[in-house]
């Protein structure tokens, strides 16, 4: 073989292995979970949330519901309610939400919402007041627990993430690695790291060392 | 000497010299520039702007006048209006805005407007509809002629930057070095940017090669 077909080949084999390694990044709007307790409270004893369509993490779907979200400077109407119900509520934001809210939102994992501010929720003349659970999601790898072999990524680990896109590509750090079979390989950013590189749907990122 | 107290001169001056090469990072809104011909359309004839603060950047200020931004799918009040007046007008919002006002935006620098949507600005009963100027601004550092030779930096590079945050750390890629012996030395992203990097007042980037 000459050098050149050895280079080409090289190239090739690179390309497949990036390709592997890499994974599909989702952008998420801002979005309520809801704890059995709470749907009650919101649309009635009993209530089951009427399924929409389904999400990249198998499941988990986005419903027809929607509620209302009350800060002290500002409201956000008709923000979707993922399903199914949850152990705990949790509301996820941007950055430009907790601003237009007026309420100071720290960056948390999923779930880890000891400490947090809570949020009232509006749903016509219902409301529920959580004490805790408003949140803006720290930027996470979902890994199914196969992926996670491939890509020599362990849960809770911390890694950077290239994005590319035509002007404003970037590397993420600060991405949390989270695995479980019962995950789909996907990352999630919301919209302000979205706009942040220049999101467009179907996009990849890829974990540099 | 002894090994560790060379190891100690060493950190400092590494950290000094980063320290040195580092810049302040500031995050602007959404805000116009307009022509003297369009501040005599939306104030009157031979209006001049207030002064309400200056920028950080030598004699660039923020007025006290305000206009509205008019788009297909919404509207953005209250916003500010950068002095002194340009040669042309141009309106600098964020990917966030860009879907608030229902109309695709581009990322350029500023400046580069050609090809780029237009805009209607309302004043009370007055408007101008510019026919291009709309973008979001590709994220750049200004750097002082003495600074570029420092970081030894170029006029039109593109450089990676650093940014740390206690929870979102990231690198910008596809930040614009633009260089003049007007400017003073730091870096400018939107809001969206800001989010994406848990920006707080006074953080600091540093360039990464």
């Amino acid at each position: 073989m000459n050098e050149q077909l050895i280079d080409n080949l090289v190239d090739q084999v690179v390309a497949k292995i990036n390709e592997e390694r890499s994974f599909l990044v989702e952008a998420s709007g801002r979005h309520v979970h809801l704890s059995q307790e709470h749907i009650n409270a919101l649309f009635g004893e009993g209530y089951q949330l009427t399924i929409n369509n389904y999400l990249s993490q198998p499941g988990q779907y986005a419903s027809k519901e929607r509620v209302t979200l009350l800060g002290p400077k500002g409201t956000l109407h008709n923000v979707v309610i993922l399903g199914p119900a949850r152990a705990a509520s949790q509301v996820e934001i941007s950055g430009t939400d907790a601003l237009a809210l007026g309420i100071k939102v720290p960056v948390k994992e999923s779930g880890d919402i000891e400490g947090t501010p809570g949020i009232v929720l509006v749903n016509g003349h219902k409301t529920v007041t959580l004490e805790k659970g408003l949140i803006i999601a720290k930027r996470h790898v979902h890994v199914s627990t196969n992926d996670a072999k491939k890509m020599n990524v362990t849960q809770g680990e911390i890694v950077k993430v290239r994005i590319n896109s035509e002007q404003r590509s970037l590397i993420f750090d600060d991405v949390v690695i989270r695995v479980s079979d019962k995950f789909a390989t996907a990352m999630h950013i919301d919209y302000d790291e979205a706009n942040a590189c220049s999101f467009k749907k179907g996009i990849r990122g890829h974990i540099v060392k």
